[in-house]
Formats: structure tokens, C-alpha cells, sequence
């Protein structure tokens, strides 16, 4: 057995931090989800909620983003 | 087999805190998902809510923001 | 091979800790998620149940806060 241990454990900590950004689509969907659900119950309204949708899918987005940076970060910089 | 085994520890760890960070998006995902949900039922009562949003918004993001942070310290200052 | 091995559990068990914070956030969601659905069907009985959203968002967030102790506690004192 060779090679670097350490090198092991960036490889399975990325990927269980990839697996981090794979969760954060279910908050992202809840938002989108819920919007849908509304606006095809009351599509008038769902104009005016628009930037509020984006909001939401904004900062769960961002929180993903960071799992794929963690990721990131332990393939190619740590 | 080389390396530091310390150093598997710190980078394992980094992934398993970034996939803390993935799963505080569920979190904030909820609460921009019931607010949806609501000012489409409901719009004319949505701009009066709008402070709750972000104040939900932020509390949950910021523990996913210390899950990020907990992965950064792993790799970089531990 | 080399290192203590005693460090290679306080690492993973660090980036454990750290996504506690994360899982925590999926508290604080529900609490503010309800609190917005209810908030959007009952606007006038919204303001009268602030206190008890930042109580409830308190607590979560409090819960989340130990798990990131933990992980610092784990990183640089344990």
C-alpha cells in the first residue's frame, strides 16, 4: 500500500461535501416548489412574488455553493 | 503509506462541515417556501412580512455560515 | 504513516460538530416557516406572536451555536 493518506481524506471529504451541495437543491426546490404550488392556485399574485421567489432560491443556492467550494478547496487548494 | 494522519482527520472533517453547510439550505428553504406559500394565498398581508422573511432567512443561513466556517477552519487553521 | 491518531478524531469529529450547526438550521426554518404561514392566512394576529417567533428562533438557534462550540472546542482546546 502507497501513497499519501492525507491525500485520502481530501478525496472523501470532498466528496461528502459534494454531496452537501446535492442537499441544498432540496431547500432551492422547496422554495421553487412552494411558489409553483401558489402561483398556479393564484396565478395573479404570482407576479408580485417574483423577487421574493429569487430571494428564497438566493441564499439556499448560496449555502450549496458553499458545500461545492468545500469541495473545491479540498480536491485543489488544501 | 505516508502522510500525516491528522491531516486525514482535518480534510474529512472539512467535508463532513461542508455538507452541514448543504443542509442548513433545508432550513432556509423552509422558511422562504411557507412565505411563498402564503403571500400567494394571501398577497395583499406579503409586504407586512417581509422583515420575518429576511429575519428567518438570516438566522438559518447564518448556522449554515458556521458550518462553512467550521470546514474553513478544519482545512486552513487547525 | 505518522501523526497521533487521538488528532484524527478530533477532526472528524469537528467537521461532525459542524454539521450539526447545519442540521440546526432546519429548526430554525420550521420555526420561521410556520410562523410566516401563519403569519400570511391570520395577519392581524401576526404582530402578537413575535415574541414567541424569537423565542422559538432563539432556542434552535442557541442548539446550532452549541454544535459549532462544539467543533471549535474539538479543533483548538480539546
Amino acid at each position: 500500500m502507497e501513497g499519501d493518506i492525507a491525500q485520502l481524506g481530501q478525496y472523501i471529504g470532498a466528496g461528502i461535501a459534494g454531496m452537501g451541495a446535492g442537499i441544498a437543491a432540496l431547500g432551492v426546490g422547496n422554495v421553487a416548489g412552494n411558489f409553483l404550488a401558489g402561483a398556479l392556485r393564484n396565478p395573479s399574485a404570482a407576479a408580485g412574488q417574483t423577487a421574493t421567489l429569487f430571494i428564497g432560491i438566493a441564499f439556499a443556492e448560496a449555502l450549496g455553493i458553499f458545500a461545492f467550494l468545500t469541495a473545491l478547496l479540498l480536491m485543489f487548494a488544501a
